[in-house]
């Protein structure tokens, strides 16, 4: 176990920081941070917008769900997925290159090169003893997000990242059981599968319940459900094809 | 600037191992530092395949497009979107779930979820001195990986990643200019854009023309025109429907 294993295991979301916003230095860093992931081809399918200007953040807030902790942070960043440049590069060196830039393989790639990077940069943050956050609610209204952000066709914000000088101590969240997730050599349904998730029902269960005082005793199976019983973003398929991904 | 900075700045991808493979401590690490990436809403959307048995990788290296380093190295890792056990909580809870599960969504959410696990297990593995590698050409072939894996509909291998004793030292590539990768409050199309790329083409011409005593002088956008004009894995869109993603 080194410093930087301990600081991945000990993640957890901060939705609290102090009024201190981060350095250009800092910021700096955490870019070139996520710029060093690994990239699909070299292909580097993404950009990031770091949002200062208070009006803007308070905007993306509201978007992402009235999120106080969107405007008030060190720090915003939004990740995009971005073949934007793609085009540009195909247009300059004159090849035909929509066909790829429209498959869903290359909006695959462009997610995932982005998540990559976003991750250094949230690794890197924690490591300087900064608390962030994922905001996922930037994706409840990507059509207003894009115009606020200006991101052209070809580019799509996916998620928010707030960063900061953390205001609480929140704990670390139990995650599925290890066999649940990890699976040696192939894939396996077998009967153990669910006995897994009523196992992760209790230890969810027993979370909840020691930090409420036995007022919530809510299961992962359960939250799941509710939660996927309600189809959240139905609009973004059609989005993401407007905007030139995914058609292909 | 922290030693966990440091191993995140320092990342070169290595095709090249030791014969000398990861102990099972060493791989219960890795898991659980992918396990302890940020998810959005507890979702927990993917899951990974170690693969040990060596015919198997054997078979995996041929499908990725014969790269000899997916059969040798210290451990591979395959890293799935997964909304299969969303399904099985659906049906646990009586709730009807597979509008949300086959949105683009969640489709988003899993490869989103995914991509942050194995970069987790990336930044651990180079922390600890081994090399990683993330293999993309898993993709070349996904009905016959699926298959290999076994992996069950509403789950979808998305990349690999060789891990091991390094073999090799290869130099860090130079990446896209800063500014053209991150913007300030707004994307910025303006016409530094094209100046930026051409910038970067000088620089990624001068690594290779170094590297290779001038027989190569690629240029990034020469590069991406070219990979792009040819249009690879066009089968995706309709593979990732037929196995219940990216429907709705």
């Amino acid at each position: 176990m080194n410093t930087t294993i301990e600081t991945i295991l000990n993640h957890r979301s901060i939705r609290k920081f102090q009024d201190r916003p981060l350095s250009d230095e800092q910021i700096s860093l955490l870019v070139k941070a996520a710029q060093a992931a690994s990239t699909s081809s070299n292909i580097q399918a993404y950009s990031i917008i770091g949002v200062k200007n208070p009006e803007t953040k308070q905007k993306l807030a509201e978007l992402a769900g009235n999120q106080s902790y969107v405007a008030h942070n060190g720090h915003f960043f939004v990740f995009c997925a971005d073949l934007y440049r793609h085009e540009k590069a195909g247009e300059m060196e004159k090849q035909e290159v929509t066909e790829s830039i429209e498959s869903t393989e290359k909006f695959m790639v462009a997610i995932i090169d982005a998540a990559l990077a976003a991750q250094n940069t949230a690794i890197a943050a924690e490591s300087m003893g900064l608390g962030i956050c994922y905001i996922g609610g930037l994706r409840n209204n990507l059509p207003e997000v894009s115009s606020v952000l200006k991101t052209p066709d070809r580019v799509i914000p996916l998620f928010g990242m707030t960063i900061g000088y953390p205001d609480q101590n929140p704990d670390v969240k139990p995650r599925l059981p290890f066999n649940h997730v990890y699976f040696e050599d192939h894939y396996d349904t077998g009967e153990q599968y669910e006995e897994q998730l009523k196992e992760y029902n209790e230890t969810v269960s027993a979370y909840y319940n020691e930090r409420t005082d036995g007022r919530r005793s809510d299961t992962w199976t359960g939250q799941m459900a509710q939660m996927l019983a309600h189809p959240q973003r139905m609009y973004m398929k059609e989005f993401v094809q407007k905007k030139g991904f995914n058609n292909k």
